[in-house]
């Protein structure tokens, strides 16, 4: 049987910071294993973080999951982007059908996908893999005021926290955030520069394509936004209902929910970092969960990972969303706790050290 | 019924460039994807090489399998690294009972791996899954005079050839380069100063471990191995005749045979850099199939690459060999080619293009 789902105040209680023992035994293990040390590099550190998250020296990840979280937002009045706001809904019903990148790669590596109605515009007609948990008809326009209640951008981050935990009782040990969203890095770039400091200029890209009015019309909406919702950057709902959008709401929740369940979250590109931001003013417990997939092309992205203290795993120049560079990330993740776990030791498997330290020649008796 | 394994000659002979038509096809129907265009950044262009290499516009990958070539090096006797002769054996032995990186990997990714004893210095007992194959008991000592004879580094080759041409025609269609050889960073820098001209200190690290006597001490073997051999650079079995090894020589071949073959070949690390630097001399057509899987921490692999004119896909500061590499950038080769040939379309999904583009609007009638 489920367990009820956990309050916001609730979830944020039970995260736990990584067992440290877990890590010291782990980073122990990984001196015996039969390579020189240190030669598997980011993997090693990486199976050590997951080793700590995950409470245990020889972590074992069973299913992994994406949760494509999509919503619309209103400031696409503006004129923000070059693709129109049908598209959201559109994208939905073609991961839906199996057509877009992020279901082809699902499909490649074993990932379940979850698709989830988090505030599109246009009614969708029900479908048993879609979750509906729109909590509005999408986003109202952030440059003329907030893009929702307090109330709403609460339920939206309790509905990322219950989809999480939900995975972890059904066996996913990595979930990964995927996104949506005609506009949304409009709102990403309006969270991002809300809660880095950092100028919207600096933070703000062309997203799926350039508006007709060029960038700089993009940076202005932006600004308007900030200026009319001015959210204090230390509260993260604050954030989230002044300038953020639905579905970045449910990844923040998904994040959070994850650390409270004790698995590792993996970040796509510059939305799911926007969310990560608003996840760790709200729970700064939930960022030793993270990790970062990939750097996004998207430019923005690199200052919110710099912000959180993240290295991405990979840099393809991606910036498509969905997901897409979680699911890459993954079969990476699970080959740093694969080696971990199931690579001989040099006593083991027969294997001498280096010649000048005797100590480390475990194979010979 | 296998075909006759082609000599050298034959094989470079069969290579062809890649079929341009199938890469045209390909760029264009990448247009056509429910995704803005270029947002899978390095993955489209690598869809569109590797639509190149297989002649088609909508390339499928069966099988995939690194091919593990061992072999010793005489050069050890300088004492150019931290580890004993044994430890090549003695991981061949760690290999076949699957308890090294390279087969925890290869168990994750689906990938066959193939075992080969290129030329290790200890005799070692028959096993159902080691391709004995060895041309001699590991090389004799670079800084003395040259590794092998020349009759000698072209079977090594054509060995390679010949496990290549194998894979193909059981299915595979990816092949991954991996190596293990106590003293092979020596001979790898040893080549790779003697194909791109620079000096053996700008391409010489510490590989597995630095010797006793420091990393001057193995440049200084270096030089004298390039002095005393004086390999012509436009002369390929000649440089690893003077100072490759057995392993290389098969790993230069499985990447001749793999283009001759129309297939992909994923390089590895360092050792398969001057392992491809060696090919690319013999058969400068063989780049084209090359796949560059990741950047190596040793120094000396992104000069090898620069001069192949490759780019990694990852940078994981890893330095482990074995093929390693390779294998974790397989998910993402096999994610380039299916989002090519299995994404919807624009027009068969329904989705909308930019608004100010209308001519892309395939969607919408």
């Amino acid at each position: 049987m489920a367990t009820p789902a956990p309050s916001l105040e609730q979830a944020v209680a039970a995260i736990r910071p990584p067992d440290e023992e877990a890590m010291s035994r782990a980073a122990a293990r990984q001196a015996t294993l039969t390579k020189p040390p240190g030669s598997l590099g980011q993997l090693e550190e990486l199976s050590i973080r997951l080793a700590g998250m995950m409470r245990t020296e020889q972590p074992r990840i069973g299913g992994k999951a994406i949760i494509i979280a999509a919503g619309d937002h209103g400031v696409v009045a503006q004129g923000v982007t070059a693709y129109p706001q049908d598209v959201t809904a559109q994208m939905v019903l073609n991961f839906l059908a199996g057509g877009a990148a992020i279901n082809v790669m699902c499909r490649q590596l074993s990932i379940r996908q979850i698709v989830v109605d988090a505030g599109v515009a246009t009614k969708l007609p029900p479908h048993p893999d879609l979750r509906a948990l729109g909590i509005g008809r999408g986003t109202a326009d952030i440059s003329r005021g907030p893009a929702m209640t307090r109330e709403q951008a609460q339920a939206s981050v309790e509905n990322g926290i219950s989809l999480a935990q939900e995975c972890v009782e059904s066996g996913i040990d990595l979930i990964g955030t995927g996104d949506m969203g005609i506009g949304n890095t409009t709102a990403s770039a309006a969270i991002t520069s809300a809660i880095t400091g950092l100028p919207p200029k600096d933070v703000t890209g062309d997203g799926a394509g350039r508006p007709a009015a060029g960038l700089d019309h993009k940076i202005a909406a932006i600004k308007r936004a900030l200026e009319v919702n001015s959210p204090d950057p230390a509260d993260g709902l604050a954030v989230l209902s002044g300038v953020g959008g639905f579905e970045i709401g449910v990844l923040s929740g998904v994040m959070i929910g994850a650390a409270a369940s004790g698995r590792p979250v993996v970040l796509d590109g510059f939305i799911s970092g926007a969310a990560a931001l608003i996840a760790n003013v709200i729970a700064p417990a939930a960022r030793d969960y993270m990790i970062a997939a990939h750097l996004s092309a998207e430019r923005g992205h690199r200052a919110a990972l710099n912000h959180l203290g993240l290295s991405p795993l990979l840099d393809l120049n991606m910036r498509l969303g969905e997901g897409t560079g979680a699911a890459l990330a993954m079969p990476i993740i699970e080959a740093a706790v694969a080696t971990l776990s199931e690579m001989a030791t040099f006593g083991e498997a027969g294997v001498s050290g280096p010649t000048d330290e005797p100590g480390v020649r475990e194979g010979e008796q």
